[in-house]
Formats: structure tokens, sequence, C-alpha cells
């Protein structure tokens, strides 16, 4: 019995650790709307990432993501958020609504060398804390991204 | 026959003057997309300013255009863009397209009492000399500007 608790405070120390390291590995991107607006995109009903991304995304990169945009090469440090709200349709017009979804990507070969050298994160709705990828990234992001390979998995390019 | 010459001289000399006074009142907003994206919209077929403004549209403000829309008084100097794109539709995603017009506010009371102490100017597609309103900013802009009188002649709000 005794063990058994043992075991048990030792399991929940454990994922808490995890989950503590995994949180300043992934923080959430204070200040990220005064980054540099990448470029936007609408996906609407029959899209088949609608489920996922549907409404408008705007992507904002950091400095050092636009030192990747740049050159191609995106160094450790690069920070890519996208930016997904509602996109409610209206009398001819499409406008912003409520954020749905935070998503992150953030460039450090080595604490991320299994997900291509990002870490990636969602934050939900306005959250900075409730997280929906957490230790899924694998299977939730870089399923998709690893089509990117080329272009360092990064999916957007910079609009001028 | 050199009395007509002259004033045709002169005539010349005055509309080049005020093409150069116009143009340092209202210059091309360089580095303007480096500035905060306030927020974005896309007008479709159908709507009522989609002659003008059809299109995925994106502001983006200066500094001190922030100022103006956290304190609702935009100081002097304060700069609005607004920068509009083809907005093709296919496959459910609206993508960005090649750029219509650069749409340009420029807070000053003195120089443009006239239209709500703001200059307006608009820039053919890449171009950023070719402009589109030069002198009729009281009819190709203030006409419409002049109901947000209460919001300091200024449509957007800015998009958290």
């Amino acid at each position: 019995m005794k063990r058994q608790m043992l075991i048990s405070s030792l399991s929940v120390l454990t994922i808490a650790g995890a989950a503590i390291a995994a949180s300043q590995d992934a923080p959430y991107p204070d200040g990220y709307r005064k980054w540099q607006h990448v470029k936007s995109m609408v996906i609407q009903e029959g899209h088949p990432l609608h489920g996922a991304f549907g409404g408008i995304h705007h992507l904002y990169a950091n400095s050092k993501a636009m030192e990747g945009y740049r050159t191609g090469q995106f160094p450790k440090g690069a920070v890519i958020v996208f930016d997904l709200l509602e996109a409610p349709a209206a009398d001819h017009a499409i406008t912003e609504g409520k954020r749905k979804v935070l998503g992150v990507m953030y460039k450090d070969e080595k604490k991320f060398s299994a997900t291509g050298g990002w870490g990636f994160e969602a934050f939900v709705a306005d959250s900075k804390s409730e997280r929906a990828v957490g230790a899924n990234a694998a299977t939730k992001c870089f399923g998709c991204h690893t089509a990117q390979k080329q272009a360092g998995y990064v999916f957007s390019a910079y609009r001028p």
C-alpha cells in the first residue's frame, strides 16, 4: 500500500514535471499582435481542413522567424503564430469573429528534434493556458507539416 | 503668343508645385508592412462597396495611429494604411492575390483642416508614385469618412 502510494506520487510528480517542461518550451507568445503580419487566408465550408481550421487566419512572425522567411533557414528562437478567428459571412462581406485557436510553432532543433526542429502548441480561444496539442505534436501537427520539409516544415510564405 | 506660353509655363509650374506639396504631405508609407496589423475584412461581389473595395483588405497602423485606436484621439503624425488585395476564391478557400490599391490616411489637423484633419491618398497597385486621389480627397474619401466623425473619421477599430 505504501509502495503503491509512493509510485502514484512519483507518477504525479513526473507528469507535473513534464507539463512544466513543455510549458517552458512552448510558452504563450506574449505580444505576438505586435509582430509582423505575414499573410492571411479564409478557409470555408467544404474545404478539407474546415473542421480544424475553418475561419480566417493570420500568420504573425517574430524577427527570427522573419529571418527564416527571407533566408529559408529558420534560426533557433523563431516563432510563428497562426491566429485563427471565426469568419462570419453576411451581406456580401466576411468579417473577423471570435478567436478559435492560436497555433504556435517554436524553432529549436535540439529540443524538438523529433518534430523537424519545431515545437507545436495551440492555445484554445483567448486562453493563455488551455493547450490543445500538449504531448501530441507529432500526430496533431507534424504529420501534416512533414510534407513541407523542403520549406523547413513551414506552409506559409511572406506576402510583401 | 509669348504671353500664352508664359501663362502655360506658369500653370505647369503651379501644377508641379502643388503635386510636390501634396506628395510631401502624403508620402508613400514606406515600411508599413512592419507596422501593426489592426484588422482585416473581405468584401465580396454584391456588396455596395465592391466596385471600390472588393477583395481582402488589411489595416496597418503606425505607433501614433495605434495611440489613436487606444485613446480615441489620433495625434498628429498618425498614419493608417488600407492595404487592398485581390481575393481569389477557389476550392472553398479565399487567398490573397495582387495588390489593387494602397489607401493611406495621414493625421494633421492644420494641413488637412478641410477634411477632418486627415489627408487621404491612394497608391495604385504596387506603385509608390501613381496616385488615385490627389486633390480629390474631399469627394473621393472624406464624403464617406465624415459619417465616422464621432470616431475621429476612422472606420476601423483595433481587433485584439
